[in-house]
């Protein structure tokens, strides 16, 4: 009997899951005869985008397409409020899917900005949630900056008073290290955690599923930063681990003698990309088995 | 020529002094004939407590022994308020020698206590600041603990809002990884940043001075820390270092040829002992000098 292990947090994380919903949700406006658009692709994995778009959601091409009726998806990362002021001024149907976990970093920067603070906010320059939160702390008159490297931290030499918050998938390690660095020089640190444990989370799995399996299957865009991390901590503790995007990539090989399978997923593949690779697993299990006997 | 460089921030930290000079004061007060006690050494240097005891300020050896109208000092450390209610009681003159950094941290954490927050106190459990400052939080009936070591931090698992503050003379090192820990799981974590900056400062004229000069002597107690770790810091940048308590460990031999001489002493020298040492080096130098000539 071979055992197929499914990481308990394998795939889509809260947010992503919930803008896929919403999204279904707005498709029927489109069955109804509404264009209904996203800004930006939904989520990082074309299948599911392509997906969508068959049932009517298209990929917003640009802004000035736009007539008063039509419906936005926001897509989990959020945008500033004066990007959401112009498109509500047009008159359309607004579709929230902006992440909690989001909202939560645009509310914290606006609360420690309130307080006072200097606020640092740990991430990418140039990731939308981050010019998303940035819009935030804008609104409200508040200084601020980016911690994307160390480098970045000269920008906050000589603040007394400095607020730290986080992209939600920021880095532990390096959050950990501006803000111990900050707390040596300012005199008064306030730091809101708001990095979502969805990745964590993912990693955990990893540790605990990887040493217990005799093959390990990473399933996400080869040009995915946290499903490539999944690979590389799997592989460090099997050797038998392999990353596929699809099922297609599956090799037969891996399975010969095997007695337990491990698989996970990175946060932006869809469940039934999961269920595709394990069926096809299953096929090929039997395969073994019937060839045995 | 021979130049003798003695480093900015050598010997006494402001604390220290304004003890002492507060010591001097009620010292007047003994030549009026009344009593007047330290509780507890006022510095971790014998020669100096010697030296205030001849001006008539004692050394307390227990607080049955105090009577109204005495006085007492209360060395930079500081000590509880219900302690010091105590010796209120009995009606003594209280010279109230609490380092006002020291005095920083008792407000920290009444602060961060007032605003919700579980206290940690980033220090050694058993250092007479440390056990005033949690007398301090006790006062306001606040929640926290005292970190001195990695394990501690397990008493602050599961605490949503910990504020930070940390015992005037902490290592920095320290601080900053318990900083990065906790905001790793707290939701919420505010620092007041309470380390002294006497400490960093002295290391810092030893990694300035120590490569400038052909001798350095690190003078203090050989059971301090801190000057320890100054004479650590100046060996492994110059192997011509040398670290003694007094002027009478000094060795003729250490000054032959040489044409630059540092010096720098630990936060609980006097002045009189660096001055000692400074005479005894012209001296020396002087006689190479005119041994050559």
């Amino acid at each position: 009997m071979v055992e197929i292990l499914i990481a308990p947090h394998a795939g889509f994380c809260f947010g992503v899951k919930r803008a896929i919903h919403m999204a279904e949700k707005a498709s029927q406006l489109a069955k109804e005869g509404k264009r209904v658009f996203t800004m930006g692709p939904l989520i990082h994995n074309p299948q599911e985008v392509e997906r969508l778009r068959k049932e009517g959601v298209e990929l917003l091409k640009q802004e000035e397409d736009l007539k008063e009726g039509d419906t936005v998806i926001i897509r989990s990362h959020g945008i500033p409020p004066y990007k959401e002021r112009k498109l509500r001024a047009i008159g359309l149907n607004i579709v929230d899917a902006t992440c909690p976990y989001v909202k939560a970093v645009h509310e914290a920067v606006v609360q420690l900005s309130k307080e006072g603070y200097f606020v640092v906010l740990v991430g990418e320059r140039n990731h939308p949630e981050v010019i998303g939160t940035l819009g935030y702390l804008q609104e409200v008159g508040g200084e601020g900056t980016v911690v994307e490297k160390r480098e970045d931290l000269l920008s906050v030499l000589g603040k007394d008073k400095v607020g730290i918050v986080a992209q939600t998938t920021q880095d532990e390690q390096f959050f950990k290290e501006v803000v111990g660095e900050i707390a040596l020089w300012a005199k008064e640190v306030k730091i809101i955690n708001t990095i979502c444990n969805a990745t964590s989370e993912r990693q955990e799995d990893v540790y605990k599923l990887a040493p217990e399996v005799d093959v390990m299957i990473i399933i996400g865009g080869k040009n995915s930063g946290n499903t490539r991390r999944l690979y590389q901590i799997s592989k460090s503790l099997n050797p038998n681990t392999y990353h596929i995007e699809t099922a297609d990539e599956i090799n037969r090989e891996w399975f010969v003698g095997v007695k337990k399978v491990g698989i996970t997923a990175g946060a932006s593949t869809p469940d039934w990309i999961i269920k595709d690779v394990v069926d096809k697993i299953k096929l090929i299990i039997n395969y073994h088995a019937n060839t045995h006997s």
